[in-house]
């Protein structure tokens, strides 16, 4: 509470300025914490409408709903760029972006409750073999495209563009997968199996990359403990995750049977999707990947008594659903708004984010290879394995701050092909699915 | 996008800021904007958990679990008294605010939708004479106790003492009255009522209390204006509401009907919801009154197509639960948490304390002789009004600003005061309404 009183300490004070406190105090009414809802609610109101008339738009012409969502984000967030500013400032706002975050939890979260431990390891090896091949492949390509543009930077950059190629962005394919309701199709589970796997392998592929650039740096040899480290965190992370969560979960819920009050079984599951968000993030993954892993491990089986409490017998999937439907389309329009159509102007990097694009897709694609299911449709994994995302960003942003002989290891015209990239690989992915997944019959 | 580019500046590196580097993105491989998830999720699990168990005692005991929410709230955010400080820093997260802010929107929403202008305005004269009386009450009441405590202060510091005890914080008693089902009593809508007027009313008696200060320092006379300007907007917003919102969301539904889509009905509300609460906020109301006046408007009626429509024929009462059963209770442990206990140790300011809360609790009473309908529970219509909130607290942090002949307005003493007024009125109401409303029986 002391927060408020040192926020204003003003000594003495004219009418004008009395007039400006009781205003500010009449806008702080619900503000005594340093918070402002208004813009929040301004941003959500614009992000809600967006969402609703941009999913409907392309739900009627067979899109997926996300595409809609997307591009309405797109149309908010450059409203600048015909000289109306004055919603510049919400790209940046934090409380969307936290709402977003959290939109994003409660989407992997339910797509995992879809799916069960058993299911994902039975698609393991296929899972394993794409998520690897989906980091080598475009990691190789990507450093023969930088090689090709720019032949006087040091090798050790190409590598290093080549490394932001490399993770995959789950969000839009699992959005996409549930809005065709094909989460549980062995294309789906393989994907989403990969896209786990993924990020421990984009994280090793960072430590290890950065590692050897600031080596070199030293004129010292690599130390590989670090990398180890990292993966050995992660890995313990999973599979404790499945192993412990499990168990856990079980006697969790019977011991939340106890409390015999309404609402109990949503607030397990909350406590659950967070307290293993917060784990997976505490060991270096992303937050995503522990909401999917507690929807995994989460089962009916665990919480038939407490459904059966509930006065409408509702289960999981029903009770997240207004949650998910307020919140997911804040995070993809959220992420439309962030696109800067601006980038696109510049015509002297398009030409390397076109090739960088190129590369992202096709190494993608090379995971068709990994697919060990007969009667599996392959090409359905590769376009899944598409879209690049935050990831991609944070490694060109890191890549910004090195230098290797002098030489900055991601200058600007790179990272804006980066962001180019991403934005491409992203609106590409929905349609392609669609195209791919949506006429087939879910397999189930 | 470019944000994150500017936040790492570093001209070159060494090994070890490059593993900080990469341990960093490894935190943040969410977070390329700024904001940093994992101590909102510690907080969501702590917050989640903390409800889930003092609520469910507190049910137990026959007690409201907004009680035990608010107390499972004073135990976490006082553990630091006990040399425990890892969770020092929840209770000024901005992440949990604004999930706070939003969760006591939407408790309010629901709490509109169980009722209609039409009702409202039924018990209108009651609510009215209510309100006014729970305004002028209290404040001569605090006049009187700040003169008695602190006789060589300035007059107006005794009028302003006595304007930190007029503002009702509807959130307890909507809370409270939800959990008894009673919030269509006359009683329920009374006190609903009479809190939304109390909102306008407090406004106004901060304009014109500041402004009688300023103007006593310049040495001229206050100009009424800008206290009628305020009136002005917050009444206007008032019953353009009702009038123009009743006619708008008719007209927003039968749009709405033609896109289409599955959950559409969500999110028409929760756009209405928040764009009310937006135009409150922007009058100088508190948001929760235009979420309030946004579920008044709303009738059952307007969405008999889109409910028809949806797969299980949910209401928006259904719809809105999982909402607020995750967002509401994180209101409510915030507001514990912020209690901080050592201000009980100031044993210097207690006495005046003691003495404030008398008032705050007295000066409601009064409210039950405005109370215009026969066979009503007037004593119930006082005992809802009595939590003070974060109203009281802006007041006392404006008056801690303001001077008057060399003095400050609200000094440390008076302000520490008010700190323990507005946890001990906070704290007394669910127990005594649960008291007084629990064992007759629903009039509704």
């Amino acid at each position: 509470m002391p927060a408020f009183r040192t926020s204003i300490h003003a000594r003495s004070l004219g009418a004008a300025t009395v007039l400006t406190l009781v205003a500010r105090a009449a806008q702080a009414s619900t503000d005594p914490h340093g918070v402002d809802l208004l813009p929040i609610l301004e941003g959500l109101v614009l992000i809600l409408v967006g969402a609703k008339l941009g999913g409907a738009l392309f739900a009627r012409i067979g899109q997926s709903p996300v595409l809609g969502e997307l591009l309405a984000g797109v149309l908010i967030g450059n409203l600048g760029l015909v000289g109306f500013h004055a919603f510049d400032g919400l790209r940046q706002d934090q409380g969307l972006e936290i709402l977003a975050q959290i939109g994003v939890l409660f989407l992997l979260f339910e797509v995992g409750l879809h799916s069960n431990v058993q299911q994902m390891l039975a698609v393991g090896a296929s899972s394993m073999i794409v998520a690897v091949l989906g980091v080598i492949a475009p990691m190789v390509l990507g450093y023969f495209c930088s090689a090709w543009f720019f032949p006087a930077h040091h090798v050790l950059t190409h590598w290093f563009v080549g490394a932001t190629l490399c993770a995959t962005s789950v969000g839009i394919t699992a959005r996409v997968l549930a809005d065709l309701d094909r989460t549980t199709s062995t294309e789906g589970r393989i994907i989403l199996g990969a896209a786990v796997i993924d990020d421990v392998l984009g994280l090793i592929v960072l430590a290890v990359v950065s590692g050897i650039i600031a080596a070199e740096n030293a004129g010292r040899a690599f130390e590989p403990m670090q990398g180890l480290w990292i993966l050995l965190k992660a890995v313990g992370f999973l599979v404790g995750a499945i192993v412990i969560g499990q168990w856990l979960a079980k006697g969790v819920f019977k011991a939340a049977g106890r409390l015999g009050s309404q609402g109990v079984l949503l607030g397990v599951a909350l406590v659950l999707c967070f307290s293993m968000a917060l784990l997976a993030g505490k060991v270096g993954l992303a937050p995503i990947v522990g909401a999917f892993a507690a929807g995994l491990i989460l089962d009916e089986a665990h919480y038939q008594d407490l459904r059966a409490r509930d006065k409408k017998r509702r289960d999981l999937a029903e009770l997240l659903e207004p949650i998910s439907a307020f919140l997911v389309p804040v995070f993809f329009v959220l992420m439309g708004m962030r696109v800067d159509l601006s980038v696109f102007g510049n015509v002297g990097v398009l030409g390397f984010a076109a090739v960088l694009t190129v590369a992202a897709v096709a190494g993608k694609q090379v995971c068709a290879l990994g697919v060990l299911e007969r009667g599996t449709d392959r090409f359905a994994v590769g376009l899944g394995m598409i879209p690049r995302g935050e990831v991609g960003l944070i490694f060109a942003g890191i890549g910004a701050t090195l230098h290797i002989a002098g030489e900055r290891v991601v200058d600007d015209a790179v990272f804006s092909a980066v962001v180019v990239m991403i934005a491409l690989t992203t609106f590409m992915t929905p349609p392609l699915l669609v195209w791919r997944m949506g006429r087939t019959k879910p397999a189930g």
